[in-house]
């Protein structure tokens, strides 16, 4: 191999930083399974049309071509074809996948059915800060049938919450909206195309507010109904007075009290909860069509322009086989864009860069049998432990294990015994491989937010 | 989304095999850490042409291409340009992109790297039993610069037995040989072009050996040459005896020695630390052409004709950028091969298809908040937890439990109190959500192998 170049939009961590991501997917499975979240994972490639059918994102998907395939066996060519090598695509996203994962398997799944999922997906982008052609997405969903209740909007950002808070992280915020406040409010103005509206207010962030209202003139409100759209979307606040605010409009809709009842639930169950954590902003209407209920945004206060690295919603139908339709609730954590932001602004790494706590020093190659049988015994209490590679003076092999962060240096003594040297504090005592242990935090390494004086 | 069909060759568990899997997949890593390696993902995309340099795979390459590229975009269109979304395909196995990782990233890593790697690979093959399009590898290798000592090759199937022994599967037995034999064997009879006797000897299992011999005479070799070639491959032991077998053969050359010595150290290593794992089989030769040490393969016992799903070896140069030469020794095992078979054959699984130890029964919706509590508590302690989705009768909630292998129901009692039902025993007795533990078995879902009367 010549010339070996990095591949923009394709991160790869080294073993540090993949060691600090390893420890991020184990604490967000370690609080999807307490939840009774069943990991999943679903092949990275779907029919090229399945993909497409959620629209917008053609010009996003990586089709598949086996390289020696014959000429009419594009993987690109419409369907028709029974031939699983044709119009293959990398997945965009978990959701798509995971829907049709339900329609396929729902004969074998217990509903509602409770899923994890941590994968990587692809994205013809253009790369930049928080955008990847290749990133790992954890999702969380509750899909039913036909019916879902709607206790779920309120527990699924909240076990997101509790995931995202036993990491070391920038704080996060979620912000929330709900489908039936913007939808009731719109129809209770006499407004009747409420997606085009829903659509042109999601722009409020980039274009402004007097454009958007310009926008919606133009699509055949009236400038009061306008007005009124932008005023909503203004409504923010930490707690339930959002609903006094939204009131003091003027307008009423039963599907806009739905939907007022529906967020003020999520906000009681947060503040209980998970303090802080949510924020109502009815300027929040996330693009896809296919929200019905809650929908959630989440930023990382200080690195709001990354983007939202968390975000999701309620659907009444994510997936339907024409008899059965299956509602759900979902959310998505973008691992990739906010472990990019952390790795790149060096606020999160790991404690070391290797699993090993234990470093055997070894004297000369005839020592080695015997090296290793200690460090087999340490190995068996759960105690990463390998022999040094070569025997060397016992100041190199101490540098040696610095280098990699290694916290323990374990030296035979020629009669026989043993001693170990934390090499941190230089300290050295004998010890016995049978019985000696580290403090729990020195065993795995762990992971660090270098932005705060201590360890998080 | 209407017609829905599995895709032969992507492969897809069901969420009991998936934990089956994930729990395999932890076993793995968890050995694989406790022995030092680092676990570094790679990005799942190479350029066609380093794949291609590997040779004899140009015909299993997935090529990628952007649906909305421009035509002069093409994906497989030669290097030269600098876009990156020209000439990539997916990665076939995790050892070129290794190779590729230790080459980019050289200056930021420390040698000799241990380094293990569990992900996915992609071949367009034609679908069969043990041969997938998608599939997981787990990978360990050991490289250095310049120079690699010998030692790593005894180390290494020793790391990936007790990986194995972990695992409840029936038995695997890897079958070891050292290229040196075989080089210094043919040397010392006086033939040039080993590597031709090595490929072709490679054909034994599907050919036989007059096959063998007729193709080794077409090849150039005399008679008797091909005669000993054969002869040697049908040497094979559990023990040192094969040095003896060897010799008498009659052939010597210094490289053969040197081989024989290191096959015995193997073997001896073995012998002590994982009796019965290694089988000497001289007729193992392994394709690949870079292999110049140990080699390695490994059969399951009784499901030989899935093919080898554990092999790899020694390599004096993975890769190289010109001044310096990364020698190494590294095992790829099969995940999705190995896994396919037994959950195929019924002989692995999980023993439930949910991470829930506690189910909390919920008598009516007022009670959702108090029992969302409990829940936490219980949490809080480790303990996998969440409510019943719906108030229901009891006996209806317990055998929502029943079906997904959640072995306690948690009942909250009028008067405050707390109650909690093993529904295996059908035992109920009070309990506290501050300090009630189930035993460490039920904490979560384990391996289950399903030919045994116990648990593995």
């Amino acid at each position: 191999m010549a010339r070996i170049a990095a591949l923009s939009g394709f991160p790869e961590w080294l073993p540090r930083e993949r060691i600090a991501e390893q420890r991020v997917l184990d604490n967000l499975r370690e609080t999807f399974e307490l939840h009774g979240f069943a990991g999943i994972e679903t092949r990275a490639v779907e029919p090229v049309e399945e993909l497409l059918r959620k629209g917008e994102i053609d010009k996003e998907v990586y089709v598949l071509r086996r390289l020696q395939a014959e000429d009419d066996e594009d993987a690109t060519s419409p369907g028709g074809d029974s031939s699983p090598a044709r119009g293959l695509a990398l997945h965009f996203d978990l959701t798509v996948p995971f829907a049709r994962y339900v329609l396929e398997h729902a004969g074998h799944l217990d509903f509602p059915f409770r899923r994890y999922q941590i994968q990587r997906a692809w994205r013809g982008e253009r790369p930049q800060e928080g955008r990847y052609r290749e990133f790992t997405q954890a999702d969380i969903d509750v899909v039913d049938r036909d019916t879902l209740s709607f206790h779920y909007e309120v527990e699924l950002p909240l076990v997101m919450a509790e995931a995202l808070r036993r990491l070391p992280l920038p704080r996060p915020q979620m912000r929330i909206n709900n489908r039936k406040v913007s939808e009731g409010f719109y129809r209770g103005l006499g407004i009747e195309d409420t997606a085009e509206v829903l659509r042109t207010v999601d722009k409020l962030d980039k274009i402004g507010p007097v454009e958007v209202a310009a926008s919606l003139v133009r699509a055949g409100c009236t400038q009061e109904q306008a007005a009124r759209c932008v005023e909503l979307a203004g409504i923010s606040s930490d707690d339930t007075s959002f609903t006094e605010a939204v009131t003091a409009l003027g307008v009423t809709h039963p599907l806009l009290d739905e939907g007022l009842e529906e967020l003020t639930r999520v906000v009681e169950a947060g503040a209980e909860q998970a303090p802080g954590w949510f924020r109502v902003d009815l300027s929040i209407a996330r693009g896809l069509d296919y929200y019905t209920g809650t929908v959630y945004e989440t930023t990382l206060l200080g690195h709001e322009h990354i983007g939202s690295i968390c975000s999701g919603g309620r659907y009444d139908a994510l997936a339907s086989d024409g008899s059965t339709t299956y509602p759900g609730v979902g959310i998505s954590l973008g691992v990739t864009r906010l472990l990019g932001r952390l790795f790149g602004q060096r606020l999160l790494t790991a404690s070391r860069s290797v699993p090993t706590c234990v470093l055997v020093a070894l004297a000369d190659e005839e020592s080695r049998a015997g090296c290793s049988r200690t460090a087999s015994r340490l190995r068996s209490r759960g105690i990463p432990t390998h022999v040094a590679p070569e025997p060397a003076k016992y100041g190199k092999q101490i540098r040696w294990a610095e280098r990699r962060g290694i916290p323990y240096v374990w030296f035979p003594q020629p009669d026989g015994g043993h001693e170990v040297r934390d090499i941190r504090s230089g300290e050295q005592a004998p010890a016995d491989p049978e019985s000696w242990t580290p403090p729990p935090a020195d065993l795995r390494p762990h992971l660090t937010n270098l932005s705060e004086p201590h360890d998080g």
